[in-house]
């Protein structure tokens, strides 16, 4: 007989049927035992009055991976409204080892390190599973609003010949006998792409050799980078990256019930995102004109401001100092003080930064030569400016920022899979 | 005026639209000069006949950016149709410096190493984009067929504490002064993750330090990893990568002449790949019969056999010898000198490895011993076996193989974005 999920059951009154997944919970009362069955799809109960099937459920510890045949039952106590009846239960594995962590607990009430440790298992559990669940909606959602736009995916190295981008940071590679670097961003890549595809991005890891221990901070992520030409300046970035967090909510949503398993409250995306500039910003929040960048307080003093004032829990920061972002970045043209990048902040944090790039090939050896930087590292990067480059920007997104933000979590860590830092390099 | 691509030239004749773009190519004739101009839905041609407009072109290099606003007239000897009349010509960068390649011929006649070289510009060329928009419809079409399948897309770490997959053939990193490597597959974390969600999927780099120069072999390449949960044996897995590979297909025909401009041949896919038991393909083919693996003539006879039999490129192999075949592979149920593991020969080409795993704690612990590993580097993988693990099974398709197949490319690294080799690190 083919399987049913679990969260078919409801559909399947009176009908005999066979499900597949973990012993999730039993519960012995003195008359009947209760089986619950965890499959992709959720929960399902199982019901045995039968001594020798109770006997048998006895046995399987949880975490045993079981088939399950019997008939359905309508039974409104039961998760979904269903349950099975007279089961008979066959092994499709040996008998698990019953974990340490009890995933059949509302939430798992361990410490961090004990959740990381046991990733493999504790993902499992219902809430743990929900929240990867949201990231991976976010992905489709990501990628969904970027096709729909003209968008070409692409695919870029993260082994590279030079520690260009920031310098520091940066992981080495034994590359045959030679230093390589993994990539930190495909800053350089998607740009010269844009020369090809106008618009393209990438969803893909990024590596930054960390050497801070900060609940915000991963030596591994996952980066949901954009970058488009032909754009009037770096608004024209800030609207697709509303259109792509937009679409990103409406697919979490699109899973009833999801965002509520998950723990996580979707905020409302405004049609346009509010902005203020850098130096309004600083002047309205009373920090001292020549700061060169926002600091946490600020940042959740701006997050306030865009919600008592726009409703929004989204607010770009827009015209940072030059000295403060990277050499590709385009001044404001009506004051080079400032620059054409901004910041996205969310809930009062930095979730994305982003800005319109130098597109000229002498600003760009013009901004190396200003650092003090030879061109050569940058050959092959530079072609693409030498040979007619639009205006263009882009911004990147960290996947597990945002999710972390989502649910509100207290560590990025609690968002990744088998995240990677300072002192863990496993599972 | 807000601009119009060049593919919708056709759609606006007798209106004024503003075109931007790339200076693609200029022809000056006696009265009129042509200008065509490449975006991201093609070319688009530019007729001027006002003199000072003709000299503003002749001074245009090719590939420089401009925005060019006229009136569109219908002309059946244009590309599309229609063509833009009474141009007036904006810079929106400075003049480019023509490159070295002539992108405006049909076919970009140099040498591979030259190609590469230059990839930054080289992708601009038509034929070029085309081929790597094959790949990303490729990608598409892949995720599109496990979504709707329940798969969740999973994002696992590239840096990994152990080289335990194969040993060899894997790059160190510096790790906060530790050894870390590059993840060769995601194989472990897809069947760890098998164990949270049965079905899942990632698109993502993998690494092989392949010391060998050849046709068919890179440093970095994508890797399109499927893994599936409660599966009854190998063949649940080849029907879903026929559903892939299918989905693959269509999402490339989806944009029209896409596939004629890469120069893609695009197979039909049957409703079910043919499938041949090692044993029987060596017979068949006049091998040795104790031979442990096929030989590149074995994979071209067996295709043409599935070509001359049954009308298909595909022809699944199953049941290689364990020897040639990784630890946790499945032996035959029947016949434990075979495994239940399989490749997909494509146009006579291994193009997709794949099988069903062991699924008990036990078979890996005495499929360790039998290899004299200890268990422990394997720690944190052998937690989901220990915890209960269906019978499961998955594959890996190589995207630039695959691409490489379709428009029967000589050199995988046509295929690749900014290809990474023994020898190649940049662009």
């Amino acid at each position: 007989m083919s399987r049913t999920l679990t969260a078919q059951l409801r559909t399947q009154i009176d009908r005999e049927v066979t499900l597949e997944g973990w012993v999730h919970r039993r519960r012995r009362l003195s008359t009947v035992t209760f089986l619950v069955l965890r499959d992709r799809s959720g929960l399902g109960q199982v019901v045995a009055t039968d001594p020798r099937t109770r006997t048998v459920i006895d046995s399987l510890g949880e975490e045993t991976v079981v088939r399950v045949s019997g008939t359905v039952a309508a039974n409104a106590a039961a998760p979904g409204g269903a349950e099975l009846t007279d089961p008979t239960i066959e092994l499709l594995s040996d008998p698990a080892e019953t974990p340490a962590l009890e995933l059949w607990r509302p939430r798992l009430n361990v410490s961090l390190p004990t959740l990381l440790d046991h990733a493999p298992i504790a993902w499992r559990h219902p809430r743990q599973r929900a929240v990867w669940q949201v990231a991976a909606a976010s992905l489709r959602g990501y990628r969904a609003a970027l096709d729909q736009r003209g968008f070409t995916e692409i695919a870029t190295p993260k082994l590279v010949g030079s520690a260009t981008e920031s310098g520091a940071d940066v992981f080495v590679v034994d590359y045959f006998g030679r230093p390589a670097y993994l990539a930190q961003s495909p800053q350089f890549y998607k740009q010269v792409m844009v020369g090809v595809f106008e618009r393209v991005y990438e969803v893909g890891p990024v590596f930054r050799a960390e050497p801070h221990d900060t609940v915000r901070h991963l030596a591994e992520y996952v980066s949901l980078d954009a970058e488009l030409g032909y754009i009037a300046d770096h608004r024209d970035v800030v609207a697709v990256l509303r259109d792509s967090i937009a679409a990103m909510v409406d697919a979490i949503r699109e899973t009833p019930s999801l965002a509520e398993l998950a723990g996580a409250r979707l905020p409302v995306v405004p049609a346009e995102f509010p902005i203020i500039h850098f130096s309004n910003a600083l002047q309205m929040i009373g920090a001292d004109p020549d700061e060169p960048d926002l600091a946490p307080e600020h940042e959740r003093a701006i997050g306030q401001w865009g919600l008592d004032t726009f409703g929004s829990e989204f607010v770009v920061v827009e015209g940072y100092p030059a000295a403060k972002r990277p050499f590709y970045t385009h001044p404001q043209p009506t004051d080079p003080r400032w620059t054409n990048s901004f910041d996205l902040l969310f809930r009062g944090l930095e979730l994305v930064t982003g800005g319109q790039r130098l597109h000229r090939y002498r600003d760009y050896e013009a901004a190396l030569a200003a650092r003090g930087e030879p061109s050569a590292p940058y050959q092959g990067y530079l072609q693409a400016f030498r040979h007619g480059m639009p205006p263009h920007g882009g911004f990147a997104i960290g996947l597990e920022r945002w999710v972390a933000r989502l649910i509100e979590a207290d560590n990025v860590r609690r968002t990744t899979l088998f995240p990677r830092d300072l002192h863990r390099l496993s599972p």
